[in-house]
């Protein structure tokens, strides 16, 4: 089956877990927007033909299912293309991470949009700068210190032990964006968190990631996605 | 199996849609925190022998399975006690609406919370103004729109058809918490909003709701939780 994903042109958002996990689990897919334009995207969201309208992209057609919300995407995918644990207990916590991830990326989002998400970084600028120390200070060290610590008690190399999950590569692209956005708090953070330091190169030499993010399928980080570097964030 | 449920105590919170649901499938279970206090919650977060530990409650003890994040619990109860469609592509679309609700949530609560979840709201009162402003006028008319266009589609007064699934229970425990947040926007909003009204007023009307809702296992709104109101938000 060919599946077909749907998500905004230009950044790598929320698309860009969904695209690491079909790349990775080797699915032959359409990126439909990016190359058709936005057009069957809004059709899909908005028309009466529509039984299952999601609320926003990503979405995934697989044949006639319409799958919407990201973590929904990657769960549908993982057993099908051997992203996931074959076990029920597996799946459940394989999905718990992905939502846990989820949670991290609208904080991580709210940094530069704290007020409103229809309003320009530069309307809520100073709230962002609050919001962003908060962040740093709380919150990052937070969720680091959780994924370190299930790392380091998986033993494996990956959150669900030898096996990578699709939950790996999202980890994988969280802390790629991260280090984009916040690069000296990261590099300070990092020294606390080998887990995760080499659980990123793990994921970032296998030889499916490496040829995505080397192809033209892959937006690099740019300054109107999840993940912006706005310098006045990032501290001394 | 006697569940057990390990949340926070005083709050309705994301509990609360997990009550919801055990309640109504007529499931056995212990509010473990609010009977015996928090000590285990923090156990099975933090101890060792922990395999699976959550970020941050709710989460569902399920015999040997600990299984964390409100949506992935509901996903996990759904099948197993009437609360969600017996094929895939409806429980995928259950599980969709549900992580929608989720980011719903995460929207309300940051209207009381837009700088920090560990700061006081007296702390960042002036940047709620702000969030909670934009959340009236376009996030909060989006999302109703949104579940509205659902009923209106599925035609049966609950969101997949004419059979109950969690995501009402969830829709409903939403819309009474908006109700006590935001009194006179919902009230004009609402009057746009019909099957949201009429799905309320179903699940509010079904015996084992009723029967929660008047009991101790029940916690009434207040102002420490995601639903808070504060008069000075909810405009004329």
């Amino acid at each position: 089956m060919k599946y077909e994903l749907h998500y905004w042109p230009g950044i790598p958002g929320r698309g860009e877990f969904v695209r690491l996990a079909l790349e990775e689990g080797g699915c032959s897919y359409v990126d439909v927007a990016r190359e058709r334009g936005t057009s069957e995207m809004f059709r899909l969201m908005e028309g009466e033909g529509t039984p299952h309208p999601a609320f926003a992209p990503p979405f995934l057609k697989a044949g006639r299912l319409v799958i919407g919300q990201t973590a929904n995407i990657l769960m549908y995918l993982g057993p099908r293309h051997g992203l996931a644990p074959a076990a029920d207990a597996g799946r459940l916590w394989t999905h718990q991470l992905q939502l846990t991830l989820a949670d991290f990326l609208v904080e991580i989002h709210d940094t530069h949009h704290p007020i409103g998400s229809g309003l320009y970084y530069e309307e809520q600028k100073k709230e962002a700068k609050r919001r962003a120390a908060d962040f740093l200070a709380h919150r990052l060290p937070k969720y680091l210190g959780y994924f370190e610590g299930l790392l380091e008690r998986s033993g494996g190399g990956y959150l669900g032990g030898r096996r990578l999950s699709y939950a790996d590569l999202s980890l994988f692209h969280v802390v790629s964006g991260l280090r984009y956005a916040f690069p000296k708090a990261m590099a300070r953070l990092e020294r606390r968190q080998p887990g995760i330091v080499a659980l990123h190169e793990r994921v970032g030499a296998r030889p499916r990631v490496v040829a995505f993010l080397a192809s033209d399928r892959h937006t690099p980080f740019n300054q109107h996605g999840i993940f912006r570097h706005y310098p006045e964030f990032d501290g001394k």
